[in-house]
């Protein structure tokens, strides 16, 4: 089942979106929005499922999906966890600049907590007052959860995954080391991030899902051109139930917590840092990772952040070459307070 | 004006408590939910201000308030920030251990994104599995907030501050340090907070409040005894404003964002490392300070952390000593997780 919610409000209005992703069905019957669903998943589920049903035999009344209409599948939450699963990004930044990857990295997941209270939608531009900042994108995979309780056991955990998005983790690069130096995580440094328009339930996803990862390349795209196609399953140090279990360790988890698996990142086939697509390779999910694998090579970095009027994309495609969640897909804007 | 929320499913449901404390009326006629009332706050604020004269005034049908049956008044919130206001805190903690504050720490405030999915009620237990985590109190105020813009003035920081409470921002101190040197936050050392039953509106405070800053004494009080009784406008190096501000720089607040200002810490009468409560001093909102404090003139601390079956009160009075918030008064228990 694939949902998604109409800008509406300050929560969206509940869709029930066809497979692919061509009409929609009304679902507030159900629950007005998807924070309602989620609270009573047991409940809403079934009658959800009998919508999807009856939007793919044409059978119910439906109207043309059109992601530019929709607000993020959540247009707040009241948590979101990004944890940094692919650990190989993590020692590629520090190898660019000379440091070890603590051996604790591989065994201790880090995870932050982001904002979740302002979420924007997945056309909607991204909106900041600096060049300056380091703008970058950092396409990555996340799961909404149920309730979890405390101390939350891996078939809790496994349970408790009731849909897969895709995220647009905007990042400020040149806010990031001085919040990073003050110990007490990203503030700054992580404004506003967009998920895909549309949340599916884990069984759409078919093979391509094992309860824990999602086999498939992460696409990510600046002004048309292809940046990365990772996989995401490969080089995941941290599956999603452990990185829930982490975060269940002195607290429950609420139904609607956000929880990403961090920057998808790929070594390169003969192991050593990942290349661009035009040289071969797999690319990249954001250019803080380009820009280190090229300080390594050539000593400096060659590729600029966003710039305002860039346009990055992030999408995933089924075996088939279908978009699965839908894209996200906005320009780098610049902002202007308002008076 | 003092808002509540009985329990009541995941939101609780919306009352106005009255000056003294002591009657409730019910509010979910103007707004369901204290999130909702803030979702829509210019509508709800004449229409919960007509119920509390009713209430006043005797004219409305009341009954007896009860805090053991409140919820937080927000019992899930979509952010909670938590700034470190009082630098001289974080001065004495540095100082035990010999190292240096830099400079910045003056000028950059420091802040964090808690939990905020699950916030437990002013008299629920504090769950936790284990007393080596090193439990802890830390008594703040904080404020909720209307719809900020990004890049706020000072000006539209000050209008936004709708609500004032009090917390108890529960930490691990055994935890934290690993926590910090991975330097994303706080995620397993800050559990679920509780803050005080009810939230007022900042003309509650009379003159204690000048749009910036509560000029009153923050009382804590482990098993009956007193610990703290710091004064919350004195030493604090950035007021309500000016954290709200920092927490903008690249992003839109989204109304019922609860901001804190960490805990409060007065500096003694002679400039020094306050001093206990029993030795005349104003004492502390931690136990880490007072452990802290205890490194400084001997050594090593020797006041412990919190235990199982300790109980931690947090409270503030006006200047006639009557209670403004209700009083955060919970015990530690052990927590086992459900099978």
């Amino acid at each position: 089942m694939k949902l998604a919610s109409l800008k509406n409000g300050r929560d969206g209005r509940l869709i029930v979106v066809s497979r692919d992703l061509s009409r929609f069905a009304d679902a507030s019957a159900v629950a007005p929005t998807l924070q309602a669903a989620l609270d009573d998943w047991d409940s809403a589920l079934p009658r959800l499922t009998e919508i999807a049903d009856g939007l793919e035999s044409g059978r119910l009344a439906n109207q043309p999906f059109d992601p530019a209409k929709c607000a993020s599948p959540l247009p707040r939450a009241y948590q979101w966890l990004d944890g940094s699963a692919y650990v190989n990004h993590v020692a590629l930044v520090r190898q660019a600049r000379g440091a070890e990857v603590p051996e604790t990295f591989w065994t201790d997941p880090l995870m932050y907590q982001g904002i979740s209270d302002v979420i924007i939608g997945p056309r909607d531009p991204i909106l900041l007052a600096d060049e300056a900042y380091g703008i970058d994108l950092e396409a990555e995979v996340v799961v909404v959860l149920g309730d979890v309780p405390m101390g939350a056991t891996r078939e809790q955990a496994v349970k408790a995954i009731k849909l897969i998005m895709l995220v647009n983790d905007v990042s400020l690069r040149n806010l990031i080391p001085a919040e990073l130096a003050k110990t007490f995580g990203f503030l700054q440094s992580k404004p506003s991030s967009a998920f895909s328009p549309v949340a599916v339930t884990p069984d759409e996803l078919g093979k391509a899902w094992d309860g824990a990862k999602v086999d498939l390349p992460l696409l990510s795209f600046i002004n048309g051109q292809p940046l990365g196609k990772p996989v995401a399953s490969v080089d995941m140090t941290f599956d999603f139930p452990t990185l829930i279990m982490h975060a269940t360790k002195t607290r429950a988890l609420s139904a609607g917590t956000i929880l990403g698996a961090g920057t998808v990142s790929n070594r390169d086939a003969n192991g050593g840092p990942g290349k661009t697509i035009a040289d071969g390779g797999l690319g990249y999910s954001c250019l803080a990772e380009q820009r280190t694998v090229e300080t390594i090579l050539h000593g400096k970095p060659s590729t600029p952040f966003l710039k305002f009027g860039d346009r990055v994309r992030i999408e995933m495609n089924d075996k088939d070459g279908k978009s699965i969640f839908g894209a996200i897909d906005h320009e780098v804007v610049r902002y202007t307070p308002p008076k």
